[in-house]
């Protein structure tokens, strides 16, 4: 249990409950500028665990506050030498290290052009942060597992700040505040089930992770999770995607993790439960609701729960490192910070 | 030799020459429309194989036109209930069968706020046909197989011609004219050597595919219609993203199925080929160049290769289809339309 993975996963309510705090007056300074500018879209540039966290801003924006949200393609700048015209954007560049040249080359662009711009960044002093006008920083500490865990969750965390800011959805920034405490006692509930759980899954050479709507996120988070640390090859769908083809491939007996946390997403996957259950998959259905096979704690906002719901997904994957008898803080052929050019 | 799939990849030279010759009026109009409305960004709609050609026009439309491009995520109208705010886009459905009710909402909503819309579709007396303002006809004949594949290289033919009459690049208007005869050589260059590989990989569990920019459509596509067809476990990756960090999991053997077209991609794709033959991958590069595993065909214009490139690809999934003893016309657990909600 000496593990610095371990211990990043369990730092995670305390870094959300400090980001909360401390990152608010800049994300309210940001939106404040983004409203003056009259945008009318929010641009997006992310990769790996980012490009995650990204994709939950998506649907939060959109959904919350109405905005359209677009996930830039970085390599249409830097190996085209594109020149996108970002008028009316707000660009928000998203990376733990702030040292992805691409992002910030995304970043420096739209800024030349007149978009408000903004750095997603765990890095004060870094690349990224000196390319973009509004600097939002994760305080997560120093992150020195090469999975990352710590800086996913506060990067939602100021997605949701951002939206709620943006939206002056008094509701739904009330329920923000719940979530250290929602996020604590996920990891306490989850964990011995986890542990569990692990011990039955860590033969599996294939896994399937799927969710709809906003936590889609958390299947994609969770499966790169998995990928990395444990090496199984891992597929994350949207549950709508797979059921339009792509679960013709799942064989019997594949371990398949669906997200259903309470709300508008829950139909759907028990649908494709049932579909995946008919096939012979092993369906393991993270869920608040009784029965589950893995507890899920709801936070008091349906739009909240990707924040809290990777958190067994992340002890699952360290457990099944674990189980597997690797070191979870060394996963093979990976590198803490990838530049890609 | 009588599967209707088999028939359909090698209607697609004639159906993309149809096209190219009766479709434009229906772009040139779209695209007066969108100038005249000074649209700031283009807002794609789409789901499954209609969601892999959006991802070309996302990078297409941004590299040669220079416009901001968004996929939309049909669940934040569909699941959420949730008002976006598209004045200044030009919001595009993209559904062969033009059935796809999620696809409909976001055009009708779109419609209803302002924006420019416009249906790309096969169907022309279909619900998306009568939601849009502008329809742009696939124009392919009644596809009867499956798997997709004349509908998917015809309205990414549809979105060439739209880039073409925005940028008003004449070189890449006059590259698209030669698309049909370069897919006629593609399709009898490739067959002999795919047949041959398809007896060399049919028993394979597990398969990659990989490219980087304007082909990472390809790659996606490729892998969904292999998945589809022959219920192999497949994973798509941009290059960048799998050197990333998903590289970890890919095992020894596993083939990983490149596309290195010409142009500005091929150093990336070579760097991952070296790093996965490293890691004791089976790697099958589709190029151009001499050696490559499987024989590409270049259009005279690098953004229109996935046009052309993942013709070798369909060959590959029927005949994989075909070694595997399976009917390449009824994979199974799948269905033509699928309607989500």
């Amino acid at each position: 249990m000496s593990s610095i993975l371990y211990s990043e996963i369990f730092e995670q309510p305390g870094a959300v409950a400090r980001v909360l705090t401390e990152s608010v007056s800049e994300v309210q300074a940001l939106v404040q500028a983004a409203k003056r500018a009259d945008v009318r879209y929010i641009a997006l540039a992310a990769r790996g665990t980012s490009d995650n966290a990204a994709i939950y801003a998506k649907y939060l924006l959109q959904i919350l506050c109405g905005v359209p949200v677009l996930l830039t393609a970085p390599s249409v700048h830097t190996l085209y030498g594109a020149t996108v015209d970002y008028r009316g954007a707000l660009v928000i560049g998203v990376s733990q290290s702030g040292a992805g040249e691409d992002i910030c080359e995304v970043v420096s662009a739209a800024r030349k052009a007149g978009a408000v711009t903004a750095a997603i960044t765990n890095t004060e002093d870094s690349l990224l942060a000196r390319t973009a006008e509004h600097v939002l920083l994760c305080r997560a500490g120093r992150e020195v597992a090469v999975a990352a865990t710590k800086t996913y969750t506060t990067t939602l965390t100021i997605f949701a700040l951002l939206a709620a800011a943006w939206s002056e959805d008094t509701a739904f920034g009330a329920a923000l505040q719940g979530v250290p405490e929602a996020a604590q006692s996920a990891l306490s509930v989850a964990e011995p089930v986890v542990s569990a759980v692990a011990q039955t899954l860590f033969h599996a050479e294939k896994m399937v992770t799927a969710a709809r709507g906003a936590n889609l996120s958390t299947a994609i988070e969770a499966s790169l999770k998995i990928a990395e640390t444990t090496g199984t090859t891992t597929q994350a769908f949207s549950s709508a995607d797979l059921l339009h083809g792509p679960i013709a491939s799942v064989e019997a007996r594949t371990p398949c993790l669906l997200f259903a946390p309470a709300g508008k997403s829950s139909e759907n996957i028990a649908e494709l439960a049932g579909k995946l259950s008919g096939r012979g998959a092993r369906v393991i259905t993270f869920s608040p609701e009784p029965g589950a096979d893995v507890p899920l704690v709801s936070p008091a906002h349906e739009l909240l729960s990707p924040l809290v719901d990777i958190l067994p997904a992340q002890l699952l994957a360290y457990y099944l490192t674990v189980a597997r008898g690797l070191d979870p803080d060394n996963p093979r052929g990976l590198s803490k910070v990838t530049i890609t050019r």
